[in-house]
């Protein structure tokens, strides 16, 4: 059960439209207020009925909120959170769903310093953006990270965690400098090289971009599909967790070298071993129930 | 229509027990002798009645053979060609599946000089492997790439031509060193950056493999299924178009080497102008019927 009688939405993409579509499914007696800075955004939301109310400003949306959950892009955290300063109830406690952890948790408090914040970041997504994207189920059976530390008051924390639970998330609790290395890996750099091969791809000479078009079902089509996500959102997680994506990036660079040189001089024994490796975290990332078990991901054939 | 009466399939993996599938669902007529040289695959394909008779030698089962379709890793296809040489009729065409296709051209010609040869590569697969993994449906709505050249008689290009579009492919032609040029990038360097990013993940001193296996919903389990592809086959691919893959790969480092500047150096508008290029590339392929339009592949959420 969701332990807020009133929610407030602020952003109303992909995820923000996910948690309202969530509450009102698992927890209909909670009330949804929602608000976008963006007015189109708000106007769709009004017309497909997303909340219980959708307000003007950020102030007017948060005045009785109970639980206020930002969903912006990370790099517009920050002003987000300082727009709600003068109007947020005292008591009222604030999480966010954003990428990147460290500087996140930062920009929020520098902006509401008496506040108890719970930063957060649930793992679920789509490609797709914008509110009419958004479905009750996307954080079912994923998880979602709360990174508290010294400041948060831990019975907020509490809450935040059975907010979760109650949308079907598991829920981790760890640094936020270790969620933001741990994402590096499992989100930020998978991302950076999805959307690096597809520009690679698209910026030949001697292949035509109709060829990578038409032949892209030999694996390529896989990266177009999370390098189709957001530009924002995308450009700001980069911006935001700068220190661990370069890290990754950079062990990364000297295992492809590795490879490189396997090929160069032929030697399939190094290939064949990191090719038998890579499937026993397939089956360990499906035996968890974090992919779909079925064969190309479920795709219709 | 197959233009074929008899189909011999050597090679009872992924593609050669689809192609058997196939030929059953959309071609009854055509009798189709399947060959392994595993026991164990040949007694599979008998216990799951994948085709209409299972040859103990590769021999007997090419001897009345119409076409022959080797389906074997990209370096077994000479071994395999060399195994039928004595009993392949004269007019029998002999086609391939293989994923390179200029050194498996030349190997193939190496061992059956005389023999009409068409050099095939259907880009279509899942990350299943063994003869209970194939499907009639695979190649439906997929592209078949044929490479005949100088030597090869324009009726066996076009007899299998029609062989691939009975089963649901569309065909294109194209030299041998092009195919490798554009499948390196469609699909080779992809699974090798797959393979890659998944190996630099399981390795990692201060990330833990069971913290990338439960946040891996994050975008890193999309890699997972790639890198689930056969280990064989993926090697024999590598060492077989070495030349092109090296080459995509120097232009994909160079391209990671910009992102990583832009990265480091905060600078967003390049981010953002990358990711937003490579989103129109997604909505193309799926223009194209060559992805499921559904959000996450269709995952079940």
């Amino acid at each position: 059960m969701v332990p807020f009688a009133r929610v407030t939405v602020i952003g109303l993409g992909l995820i923000g439209s996910s948690i309202a579509r969530a509450l009102r499914a698992y927890s209909p007696t909670v009330r949804v207020t929602g608000y976008d800075a963006d007015p189109s955004v708000r106007e769709t939301a009004i017309r497909i009925d997303l909340c219980d109310d959708v307000a003007n400003t950020a102030g007017t949306a948060v005045i009785d909120a109970e639980l206020v959950v930002l969903c912006v892009p990370v790099g517009a955290i920050g002003a987000a959170a300082a727009a709600i300063a003068d109007d947020l109830p005292a008591e009222a406690i604030v999480t966010d769903v954003g990428g990147a952890k460290a500087s996140v948790a930062a920009a929020i408090r520098a902006a509401l310093p008496h506040a108890a914040v719970v930063p957060g970041h649930p793992v679920a997504g789509t490609e797709h953006s914008g509110p009419e994207s958004g479905f009750a189920s996307l954080f079912r059976g994923r998880w979602c990270i709360l990174t508290p530390d010294g400041t948060t008051p831990s019975i907020a924390t509490a809450r935040v965690r059975a907010f979760w639970e109650a949308l079907g998330a598991r829920v981790e609790e760890m640094s936020a400098d270790h969620h933001d290395r741990v994402l590096a890996v499992t989100s930020h750099v998978p991302h950076l090289i999805a959307y690096a091969i597809v520009g690679t791809a698209s910026d030949l000479e001697q292949v035509t971009q109709s060829e990578v078009i038409a032949y892209s079902a030999g694996g390529f089509r896989d990266f177009t599909r999370i390098a189709a996500s957001d530009p924002t959102m995308w450009r700001d997680v980069f911006l935001n967790n700068r220190e661990a994506v370069l890290e990754i990036l950079q062990r990364l660079t000297e295992d492809v070298t590795m490879l490189q040189r396997a090929i160069r001089w032929g030697d399939g024994d190094a290939l064949f071993d990191l090719f038998t490796r890579t499937r026993a975290i397939r089956r360990a990332i499906i035996d968890q129930g974090q992919d779909d078990p079925a064969p190309d991901f479920g795709r219709a054939h």
